[in-house]
């Protein structure tokens, strides 16, 4: 009850504003947001700065800065300058590991440019990801102990995750058990940081912080269950990056798991042509898109516990955007 | 005045404490650092744990969490439990600046044993350093602020190092200027933060922390040129880590230029071979062990804000082993 009353309260002035307004708002946040992040990797050492603005001036989705100011403003949180530096780190934490995974997995191509990796070399992708990591540190210096540990633990997650990948490709033990530890650590657990940490800067309870956790974490296993659906059909140009890479890696094959297809290499030397083969004639992608539907559904859910504003209503759409979009 | 009140009010009871009970109480403080490291670093993720434990535990000189203990108890800080996470975090900067090192100069030994890289691999290697970074990040979440401020800035400048390093090498314009501000960003900013945040933690004025930053940056530049001076003349066993290596990037050349040497081709097709003979024909080695001995004093000097104590003590003591080391 006492929650209740706590998140209606807040909510009252945003649940008049109307949907329009909201998305003007935030827009215009998130493009405070790219000048934020441009602005902390100023570094005096000239290719960090050049490295670190390629990718950032490459775009990407933004989602996961979308995700916590929407849930900053569910909340009836206003003050956007105040939360933007940490909108920037949530988005610097997911760039830092993109800029790694171009190294390990050798990209090339990232959200439609040259990959810093393809331009700069290895050691300076390496370097510009370490210092996209320690701008994340700076960013969040300022925001206490309670917002440190909710990004902290995301940006952990995110790296066991993606070693956890890396070791089940190696020891070949991909299973959709597996899988699904892999996603809820590299992706969701950052997905989940971005929705707490909108929440608690707008004065979220213990409970009602766990529901934007909730639903974050649910929004970003569908997340990925999507974008390795799309690595798997979708062809370089659309979607911007090197495709097939994470097919190499046995994303797909989990997701074909998750189906309960097994590919195998029959009718095609390149197991990757033979994964797609597979999944293309099966149900795989169908399941597998079903099944993000029904992640989506249930991070809706979690957000029962707002009152209808149009900030709730924007968290809804971007639900559903995460399962439907084609890139 | 009021610095002086304060320092002499705090370290009073430090200064009564004998050097021996001191150096145990370090001592015991050191392996409690370790302790925390090892519980840091206990991931789910095999892989992660293993290779973090590999190269914590095969030693090293424990130089910086040494100098945050010894500059929290020079200001009469007792309460080491409370402390030890933030001496952790900054021994772990180091540990992953080291492995991530390791990758970009094909190291294959370290602290006398087979490098995370030699071991696991590049993916592997690389995935482990962004660990030992998230690690950072947890254990610094709890400490506020104003103290993570000071680890980001000395974290910050550390890749910033590395990436003047790199590009300095590649550019092939090395100079003694440039070599300063490298050595500079790479080691001592984070000497730096070490002894300014032993001191902020024990209660330290700006200008008493400021002395603590002047402290631990000027040690911080004379070990790194005792370091490269090292690389150059000692043998990979007594060093316990692939020697050479940093001449090939260029450290070696620099350290020459330090004393007016500037070391040529000639007589060796080898650049290390004709750096090295050149070196150790010249004085330029004495020359910058002289350098190293200016820069401890200058250290030392800012002590003098301290009232006489057995850490202050130990403060000094470890300025001089910085430089009179072999290893």
């Amino acid at each position: 009850m006492v929650i209740q009353e706590r998140t209606q309260l807040i909510a009252e002035p945003m649940s008049q504003a109307d949907t329009q307004q909201l998305a003007q708002t935030i827009d215009e946040a998130l493009k405070a947001v790219d000048t934020t992040m441009y602005d902390a990797v100023d570094s005096k050492v000239t290719v960090l700065r050049d490295a670190s603005r390629h990718i950032l001036g490459a775009g990407g989705k933004r989602v996961r800065p979308r995700m916590m100011l929407l849930s900053y403003a569910a909340l009836g949180g206003t003050n956007f300058d105040a939360v933007l530096p940490v909108a920037a780190a949530v988005e610097l934490v997911h760039t830092a590991s993109v800029v790694h995974d171009d190294i390990n997995d050798h990209g090339v191509m990232r959200r439609g440019r040259p990959s810093v990796n393809a331009i700069w070399g290895r050691t300076f992708a390496l370097l510009t990801g370490d210092y996209l990591f320690t701008q994340v540190y700076e960013l969040m210096a300022p925001y206490g102990s309670e917002m440190n540990t909710i990004l902290a633990a995301g940006t952990t997650a995110l790296v066991e995750g993606e070693t956890l990948q890396a070791a089940a490709v190696k020891d070949n033990n991909l299973s959709r058990e597996i899988y699904f530890e892999i996603i809820g650590l590299k992706t969701a657990a950052l997905f989940r940081s971005a929705a707490m940490l909108g929440s608690r800067l707008a004065g979220a309870t213990d409970p009602v912080a766990e529901a934007f956790g909730q639903y974050g974490y649910n929004v970003g296993l569908a997340f990925q269950i999507i974008d390795d659906i799309l690595d798997l059909i979708g062809d370089a140009e659309q979607l911007g990056k090197t495709s097939g890479i994470d097919v190499e890696q046995g994303r797909g094959i989990a997701v074909a798991y998750t189906a309960g297809n097994t590919p195998d290499n029959a009718g095609s030397s390149d197991p990757m042509v033979a994964i797609k083969q597979k999944l293309l004639q099966g149900d795989a992608i169908d399941t597998g898109r079903a099944q993000a539907r029904q992640l989506v559904e249930m991070a809706i859910d979690a957000l029962d516990v707002l009152p209808e504003s149009a900030a709730k209503d924007e968290l809804i759409a971007l639900a559903y955007q995460v399962v439907d979009r084609d890139r």
